[in-house]
């Protein structure tokens, strides 16, 4: 058994799960990183215990702990470095829940361990280069090439949300201008809201009371509201951009989507990013192109952690190539 | 001794040169490619034999022929798939050369072996993750990670040069908006120049006769012509943008710049460009950073040559991580 924990900017999700991928067990709670390091990483080590206290597994057949956090996360130390989403600054994950549990977690970034995920548990399993896109709160990515995780030469690739798709653009929390985090993640999407608002305009969207996110635009614009609509124009604008880009320079087998927005709103965004992207790309990288949607949903994370931990313990450690050469399409989620 | 052809949209290098590195014969012709794929692949079969007849060597001291071309190239088939630079489409130059010369050549991207000759030749060889960029007519890149070569599904990986920098800018040979070839390379600048000669501008860079092109706009960058500097401000600007996302996107141990813009412009270029990137990206993606122009010159793509032809006779045909996890410094090209 597995203890798989994915610490998200808003929210953690944890879960005991079987090596095979069978949750046993799971817990959910807020962030609230405002509170800092010490806390999360406390109510993070109780919620294990308590998951740990419920059922009949003891310590003795968990054969490990994942834990995924936002990036950029460093490597191979897995140090947390100045990371906008949780705004902290060089926190040892891999210490700080040593400390407090006694067991040393694998610790990955999430779009990493989301990569993984899809690579051993997702629809279409295997394939040798594939990228994960996180599209959410924030905007990432995972890459795996030649059927190996690739992680840059500190940990800190797969930002691709800091690619520049609109010159001139909004201002990101990066500090850059016109990033694909800063124009089509669920905050861009709130904020497109909110300033249309501000104007007297999108009164379609405001249907009820609170604030308006990526959930009440896109049901807008299924509705038919033109200022909604043009929200999820936009939004597929950049991501064509941003898509269109990646597969012109790595040339991937498949794309998945993920996160809240990709999830949500996958009848608004899909089809039309396929269409663009297969238009806008080189014909050979388009070739063998798939893009699709995850099918683990808000859980490919925590597949990721319980594929990871358990890979490590098999192969004690060590990286090994797979022999396939293109993904294995699987009718439901495997055992590996 | 091996046989090297960079087979460039504009002009064809030859060489007969060691396994070692050195250089024993060359050949430098135009491409002429409007006179189509037959014409030139024939130029290219007498070019060899003609520098096999000049010299002692007889064609069984040759351990092979190493044949760059310019991209979409389809790997593994290596087949040329609508090019833009040549104008080709599907030929299949590994076949073409085999019929007329006897011998099967080893056919790949030309930047996939300016970034193999920069790994085996470079000042800092070895950098398990490179990024080569060739900023010159066109704009593209060759990946090494994890100190493999990185071709994608079908060997379309690296046409960086496609990633769109400014949304809503020039359209681009490929058929996209704002692509960085389009806004960037020698071709564009040429472009840039033209426009401000037709709007009776620019009259500092046309100080002679004849079409303005790089050259000319830096040279007057130099003397200070204040157009020239916009051209010249523009330019670092896209290809910040660029590195920027790249360094986001791949984490790299190290940028080297070729082609002739990068060869040429190298004063004006790098040191605003190393800053910029510094300033945008994550810390941690910055932290072993280097970005270079490479001291191979227009040669790059030829060392590529000789160092894949050994490299696969040596071992093989079969590919072996390296285990260095960092550059070496060499003071002189090194042999391998």
């Amino acid at each position: 058994m597995v203890v798989c924990v994915d610490l998200g900017g808003s929210k953690v999700l944890m879960a005991v799960a079987m090596a095979e991928g069978q949750f046993l067990r799971r817990l959910k709670f807020p962030t609230q990183s405002e509170k800092g390091p010490e806390d999360i990483l406390d109510r993070i080590a109780a919620g294990v215990q308590e998951m740990l206290k419920a059922g009949a597994e003891t310590a003795d057949r968990i054969v490990g702990i994942g834990v995924a956090t936002p990036g950029p996360l460093s490597f191979p130390d897995t140090v947390v470095w100045d990371s906008p989403n949780l705004g902290w600054n060089r926190v040892n994950i891999k210490e700080e829940m040593k400390a407090r549990l006694g067991w040393e977690p694998l610790v990955e970034k999430d779009t990493n361990m989301a990569v993984l995920g899809e690579y051993y548990f997702g629809q279409m399993q295997r394939c040798q280069n594939l990228l994960y896109i996180t599209v959410s709160t924030g905007i990432g990515g995972g890459i795996m090439l030649g059927g190996q995780l690739y992680r840059g030469q500190n940990g800190g690739a797969g930002e691709i949300g800091h690619m520049v798709v609109a010159s001139g653009g909004r201002i990101c929390g990066c500090g850059r201008q016109g990033c694909l985090e800063a124009q089509a993640s669920g905050t861009a999407i709130a904020q497109m809201a909110k300033e249309l608002g501000q104007e007297g305009k999108g009164q379609g969207m405001f249907s009820g009371l609170g604030t308006v996110g990526a959930k009440e635009v896109g049901e807008a614009a299924r509705r038919g509201d033109r200022e909604a609509r043009t929200i999820v124009a936009q939004v597929v604008d950049y991501l064509g951009i941003a898509l269109g880009n990646l597969v012109n320079i790595f040339n991937p087998e498949k794309i998945v989507l993920g996160g809240a927005v990709s999830l949500g709103w996958e009848d608004l965004l899909l089809e039309p990013l396929r269409e663009r992207v297969k238009a806008e790309v080189f014909p050979l990288n388009a070739r063998d192109l798939q893009i699709e949607v995850t099918r683990l949903g808000e859980d490919v994370v925590l597949y990721g952690c319980i594929a990871e931990v358990g890979r490590r313990k098999t192969e004690g450690g060590k990286r090994k190539a797979e022999d396939g050469r293109s993904c294995i399409r699987v009718d439901s989620t495997n055992f590996f």
